[in-house]
């Protein structure tokens, strides 16, 4: 390799450290900011073993809640780990679409919030919903992009472009259906999502046995 | 190696720089939030340096929870490096498998908040106790799982294999008595699971001339 | 090399990478704690879906400053990025530099929160622009101070030196004529900074179709 | 090197790759948390431009604190990071010194809350200064612990031992004198301090023109 060509790669090309470090303290604080709206009860109030479990059972829907934004946060966290497993590269637009994507993720701590907070309402499943789709679009869009700048190896493209794209449309139709019930029952609604992803979150519960070839195509989605 | 195999490893293959990210991001936050937890005493009521001194020392049970949160978050951050050290692979399953044990790490300020708060009932030993048996537990199921996928090279296993495994089992054998000693007395519960916590936390205290042997064996377990 | 050489290197010279580290963590978590000014709407006074959309139309200003918050963050990230991606070695001043960039990134959610409560007042938006010459002034020392003292390789330094410099120079003018709309009226300044952090943050949109010569040359600006 | 020794330094060897990112989490998050600790005045109140100055000059003491905060993490942090330049291993002792270092550093937030709110008395003086001797006892037990582990390669040891030690002492015992000087007057005391920090912290304001040789010597300091 000439100087010159050399000076050229290092202007042009940039590896994508930065964008995996930005992203995982975004992530690994919103994961660890999710407890602080469980607040331990009050002590006036309280004076047997018996108050305090009442007390701590009228937690149960902040767990619940919790423990929901958790598990998105990682369903994401996971499906973002999968697209820049095989992106060797990155520019200035990627630096941006990756930002709008943790946009997404950062607001997703309100919108659960703001979900447990009103589980009778249809409004907050909208608002919930909205932030998924968010998530799901700047994924998409981040890989979409990735691969016309040619970040991602053509062998590698050819055998996991599909898989990739299908895993997001599919979650994604899944939680439209999910928002959709809704307009039966804000309830339905909710179970349904959260059954959604605990699918995505337990797969391994269930894939033990599997064959090793198996295993590496359900790495690949 | 030819094309085709080099294709096939880059999917197949995964190694553990984004999950030692996000645990290191959510350990880094849980053990910096801690300290929330801990407000200054209010200026209203304080006139002299005696007030003050009698304020801070209102603080002292806080204190002492801040710490034992610390030093057991601490002792799960060094189990986890202790196995990340040999595990050289990963996958989506032991992505999730990590997930779920950083989802019982980032629950400890809240359960022993609530510890702290209600020092004289079982309780909170009991909710204490189980976040403790969570944490446990997923470490245990991460290092089985991963040595199962051969993510541990065979030589090292049968090396370090038993240790990791026993040392989590007398850890967590101790915790139960801990657990246990609150029907005859909470602070005695409390007393003893501190205890345990030190002693994993100053080993370094008493072991400063053991030989280099016994020092490579101490850091297998 | 002789050995001595390796050792006399060994302490002079200083990589980035602790640097990286830190920066990455101190943007990491302001990206994420700002959305912890969105409170959920409070639910005494909610009776209907349509009390809660109003309640939740209320925080639009907490949207809109969150948005300002995180693009701005966001643009001073890529900045960083771009100079840290041809500086090749750090010294003690190169970290107090970088540190105090830091700080001034880490008063922002500050800053906006003080302008989103006051827009109709001129004095949060000098406050707010302080801010933004502070983190655009460190930026600026921090590149100048690299070049001095050789951490940028000469070939590079040559091609992006000019852009880096004028870059900063031309969204800090941009930014006080911003601040200076204040005196016609504070909602115009406001709007104009916003379309200005817009123009930085979108780019990427409009420059789908551009050559890969000029996707070069965008990226060392 | 054959198999067996290969296997033998695996388990016995370890990089400091694991301290380096729990530590840059914690210092990232502390640094980024005092913020939280200035509020945006409150609305009612505030009818003027006037007002609003007041009240934001009301807020003087809390950025003070907040910059003296920061700059103590920061000259920590460099000195932590002039440390682990050096150290090249680690083992389960060297990973709980650096914990109990980082347990001194996320208790910085508090103490220095406490000082700032009380700056009229001596006893949040003892606990600020408490909390400073404890990070330099810390940092300087961990770089005695690492260089009889042999952590630390002996050539560069010969260079840098004195120097890091001598700084550690000689920053100690000025903050001593600090500290005992609030039996003149806290005020004074608390002034001493910071000119102490300003000095590590602004050393770069005054090295400019300094030989590279000198800037060396710096470095190892």
């Amino acid at each position: 390799m000439t100087k010159e060509t050399n000076t050229y790669n290092k202007i042009a090309g940039q590896d994508t450290g930065r964008i995996l470090a930005i992203s995982d303290g975004v992530f690994g604080v919103a994961l660890t900011l999710l407890v602080l709206e469980i607040r331990v009860p009050f002590m006036d109030s309280i004076r047997s073993e018996q108050d305090l479990i009442q007390a701590f059972l009228g937690l149960k829907s902040k767990f619940l809640v919790y423990f929901l934004a958790f598990m998105t946060t990682g369903i994401f966290w996971v499906g973002h780990s999968s697209q820049y497993k095989y992106i060797e590269g990155s520019d200035r637009n990627l630096n941006w679409i990756n930002l709008l994507f943790l946009l997404s993720v950062s607001m997703l701590p309100f919108t659960t919030a703001f979900l447990g907070d009103y589980t009778h309402f249809k409004f907050p499943i909208a608002v919930y919903w909205c932030n998924l789709l968010l998530m799901g679009a700047m994924l998409y869009i981040n890989w979409a992009y990735a691969c016309r700048r040619h970040f991602v190896d053509e062998n590698i493209k050819a055998l996991v472009d599909l898989p990739l794209r299908r895993r997001i449309i599919i979650a994604q139709s899944l939680y439209l259906i999910g928002a959709l019930l809704c307009f039966i029952s804000p309830f339905l609604s909710i179970a349904f999502i959260i059954l959604v992803q605990m699918n995505y979150a337990f797969a391994f519960l269930s894939q033990r046995k599997k064959s090793s070839r198996r295993a590496i195509h359900d790495n690949m989605e």
